[in-house]
């Protein structure tokens, strides 16, 4: 009975002290964990937009009528990736931002506007990354815009994500200018072809060498016609390139375009995707469609066909 | 006697061990406090997006050559304010922005492209914010840009920031027009004077009726020559509406030239803003300059002339 109430009073005492102990303990692993969180996240806090850089973008582009459209569905149904229908906003934002640098270079920018450039920069990717991030069915993807002019803007979107990857699609540029004439309504003579035929080699020529400078880590040539062809090896080929895993699906993209891919109105290309990749290697449609074709013209102005290997 | 110090004792003891106890316990509830505080705001963190409607900000503008240099010096004056140099970026980017909504309204953006216009909203003022509040000298003061034109896009930036203040600056469109033939260097004949005030007319036209539509708690009419004629009760006004305190700085502002006001290089009125402001009521130099103007046809064409009391 004496020793009970003497290691009651005991432990009644020392309790008090290890709880204090205890307290002074939690406090001190406390304070710890919300100086760590503190000095972790400053940089984060102070600047939302640093980091950018961690963030994975695709971009897909090219001369218009050469598989973008097809480009973005495979990439939809993969399942780890959103592109969706053409963004229309990121080549018009990005023309008047790239129109804008060019009035005002950085030094100049600064002195007349006290504006710095770098956060131009930072204020454009992030408008990007936000539109991208919040469209409808994005579900946390990888972001993606499918947008024919935007590779040309590749320079500036290499700087604003380092982590960026471009598919350049490249399509015959004989079908891709009947396309046009198709899509636009116009006349089929040469000289409609002809015209079609220089915006292609000028788009393609200019994408071209930013692909190159850029290098094989951040700009993919896609060949339609390759594609269309030796879909698996192509395909198998982009997942690598895009550090992403292979998925069946990719080969019968088709029979997922209901569940797994937004089409958006009126896109032109959506009766053709919906269909089975076949192989529509080019029948020569011009030299019957444009009556009055010129080969010996279509070789000399259209240097771009020749470095393709279309003819 | 023994009873008191018996009590004594026995309240100093407990007390020490009590005070600890309570201290403690009082410190760990607070650290919980903290981290918990800092727990839930890590999603502010996450998306720096969602404080935007906290965001005071101040957009001068109103025709060209109607003192909105004169007005960003005072208010660089001031001290809470950075309003600098004309951003150019600003009128840029929200005509970019406003052609693009314009071209693509909300449903039928959302059906083309998956993009919601509430996103591009979001985007488009996270990225004015941004620039604004990263520009040199800036120093955490209030945001504020001054750019002409920049008024027109009223709709939009009281859409972008709920806590936005506009000040609308006019002055008498015929001290403009000339002064506008002097900076283009332009021929001083009538018809160029008409053109001038035609574009007077219509700027201040369309920015009153928003000044109207959104009303005196976001948009503030300054007249100039009331400005230069009774500066004090005119700012004492201004810093009313624009909820600033009143400060002395703003009756000589040309003595904080050099500590308070970023001027940025070859801004037009640089040489006019660093005197003192004198009364300068128009002296009717049109009449002289423009050997054949005709005040008949003014009041005809330029009826906000008449509306802002100048005729």
């Amino acid at each position: 009975m004496m020793k009970q109430i003497f290691f009651a009073k005991y432990f009644q005492a020392i309790s008090l002290k290890q709880t204090i102990f205890l307290l002074l303990l939690i406090l001190v692993f406390e304070n710890a964990l919300i100086l760590w969180k503190y000095l972790s996240n400053e940089e984060k806090s102070v600047n939302p937009y640093s980091n950018t850089v961690e963030d994975r973008i695709i971009f897909i582009g090219g001369s218009g009528r050469s598989g973008t459209t097809l480009m973005r569905v495979l990439l939809d149904v993969h399942g780890s990736v959103f592109c969706g229908p053409e963004t229309k906003l990121l080549p018009s934002l990005m023309s008047s931002i790239n129109y804008f640098n060019q009035q005002y270079p950085p030094d100049y920018l600064l002195q007349k506007t006290s504006i710095y450039s770098k956060s131009i920069n930072e204020a454009t990717a992030n408008f990007i990354k936000y539109v991208l991030k919040t469209r409808k069915k994005q579900e946390n993807k990888i972001i993606c815009a499918k947008d024919p002019p935007i590779l040309l803007y590749m320079g500036d979107l290499v700087n604003y994500f380092p982590k960026a990857k471009f598919i350049f699609m490249v399509r015959d540029g004989r079908d891709v200018a009947l396309s046009m004439l198709k899509y636009e309504k116009k006349q089929y003579n040469f000289l409609n072809f002809v015209a079609k035929l220089k915006e292609w080699n000028s788009i393609n020529n200019r994408t071209l060498s930013l692909c190159n400078k850029f290098g094989p880590n951040y700009c993919k040539i896609v060949v339609y016609e390759k594609l269309v062809t030796t879909k698996e090896i192509v395909l198998r080929d982009l997942m690598k390139f895009l550090e992403l895993k292979w998925n069946n699906k990719l080969l019968s993209h088709e029979n997922f375009m209901d569940s797994d891919v937004e089409l958006g109105v009126s896109g032109w290309s959506n009766s053709q995707v919906i269909q089975p990749i076949y192989n529509k290697i080019s029948s020569k449609n011009w030299t019957r469609q444009i009556e009055d074709y010129d080969e010996k013209t279509v070789l000399k102005e259209i240097p771009m066909l020749k470095y393709f290997g279309y003819v």
